[in-house]
């Protein structure tokens, strides 16, 4: 039996990855995930920082395994990222950036260091930047996407094959299920990053109605919009519907940020205003028919992954 | 090893369906997958009834194996179906109209039938309707597609889940190699219908320009546009930005027929105008660098498959 390279680089147990979600990876999701075997993370993109401080010493405290963050660099992260040195936060995800920003320097301190990216053309400028590791994301997943809108299946063989050998790939988008972590492997991923499944758990900081309207949505209640502005995957409730419609009638970006406005994934995902509000997810999440601990939901996807990998075997051509 | 139901039920000796490709799939096609051990299917979609015709005969002419058609059911296809019992083609794939318009009557003649759907609620109307088998096809799948726009990766699960067991289910979109294969069946799918990696071969019949620009397509070079007047994954040539353009900026479903006009899939796919023809083709059409025979598609994703089943299960966790 192989070792695995993404549970070896991140020194966890499984190569299962939370996503670091607006509004639902605080250190509680972080900590039970880390505590599973699994990799946790805190999701910097919704915290102040102060907030997000709080959340890394408590992530700390709240376990003796390996944990990481999650830092989007679509702005100036300077004081989080200096923070994250100070503290020895072993792992830093990077996304929505440039991945030369601040690879070089998070390594120089033996911090390991994964992009996130949803095409081959920026998983080259990851191997280019020294990532110890990347994640492909499909067109599925929950929350900003790329404006290519290349699916998992599509992506990621071809990221695998664009990448050099010795960098790790994971897979992200549309997986919430050890069928489909076994689907990604067999695509040519090494681990996964799995977002809805871990924000529609009981550790997740999100609201109540939040995750409660996540176990009630039905295929196609997610869509990707605001393409112009920013292609960001939404919930269609009363926001989304007219995210759509403003956004298929040719709206500018100009007037796309003015409706989208100021707090509004907060006023949905944590204030629990399900109409009114952005909620970002994925589409899997028709298949999320319960709240779960995390270490269930690892637990469940190790079994169906051990499970469906027996019976792959028995069915060969 | 378990017999696999795809290969049982259309008795071929390998679950691996060529789709039905408008201007792509005539007998060359067919027959020469069937030859290889899968399933060749003649696409009725761009044939008037005479050319449909001559395909079923010299199909059968050239292979003894199994083969089928694949028959649209967006216009009235009555006297295609008359012939289709007269020559007692065995398989029948349907798509794009209900199923329940053709499925008994085919079937009280010994015909198999299968049909195509984008989503869980159309899979229970085909199991509501009797049908062999389900194809459940992804965004990411070349030509006309799904309003809900859900993937491969998210799809497979869910319908597979929705659909009485007995009923065999048939992965579509994403799917030109082996570990894609592989992936569709760790989702739950126990056999693939393949279209756009068939519709880049030597037997296609689609006009050599289009095949070469295939080779040489990008990540990001299709797109699902068109979707007011009916949702059509094409390649982003001169015709397809302008459709996407118009798509973007609220046309109406009157303007975008208008625009697409009559004639324009065979301009591009057939006459091999690949800047003002409409060319149909799916998101993996960026990992198809060559112009291979069929068979040597077919031995090619039947190698990887299994080099790639002995891999995972080398890496059970």
């Amino acid at each position: 039996m192989q070792a695995n390279r993404v549970a070896s680089l991140f020194g966890v147990q499984y190569p299962i990855v939370q996503g670091g979600m607006v509004w639902c990876s605080g250190w509680r999701l972080a900590s039970a995930v880390s505590n599973a075997g699994g990799l946790g993370l805190v999701g910097a993109g919704s915290m102040k920082f102060d907030v997000f401080q709080h959340h890394v010493r408590r992530c700390k405290e709240a376990t003796k395994k390996p944990f990481g963050v999650n830092v989007p660099l679509s702005r100036d992260m300077a004081q989080y990222m200096e923070f994250i040195l100070e503290e020895k936060v072993p792992i830093v995800f990077t996304s929505a950036g440039s991945p030369k920003l601040w690879t070089q320097k998070l390594q120089s301190h033996g911090i390991k260091v994964v992009h996130v990216v949803p095409s081959c053309k920026l998983a080259l400028k990851c191997e280019a930047a020294g990532v110890n590791a990347v994640v492909a994301e499909g067109f599925e997943a929950g929350g900003h996407n790329g404006l290519e809108e290349i699916t998992t299946m599509a992506l990621i063989p071809q990221v695998r094959k664009a990448l050099a050998p010795e960098i790790p790939l994971l897979a992200a988008g549309g997986i919430a299920s050890g069928e489909a972590m076994l689907a990604a492997m067999a695509l040519g991923a090494e681990g996964v990053q799995i977002g809805t499944r871990f924000a529609v758990t009981q550790e997740s900081s999100a609201a109540e109605e939040f995750k409660k309207r996540c176990t009630v949505a039905g295929e196609g209640d997610t869509y990707l919009t605001l393409k112009q502005y920013m292609p960001t995957r939404v919930m269609l409730n009363d926001y989304g519907k007219e995210a759509r419609r403003l956004s298929e009638s040719g709206a500018t970006k100009a007037q796309l940020e003015e409706f989208r406005g100021k707090g509004r994934t907060k006023k949905g995902m944590f204030d629990g205003d399900v109409m009114n509000g952005e909620l970002e997810i994925g589409q899997i999440v028709s298949a999320c028919k319960d709240v779960p601990t995390a270490a269930e939901v690892v637990e469940r996807i190790v079994k169906e992954f051990r499970t469906r990998n027996e019976q792959l075997a028995a069915m060969n051509l």
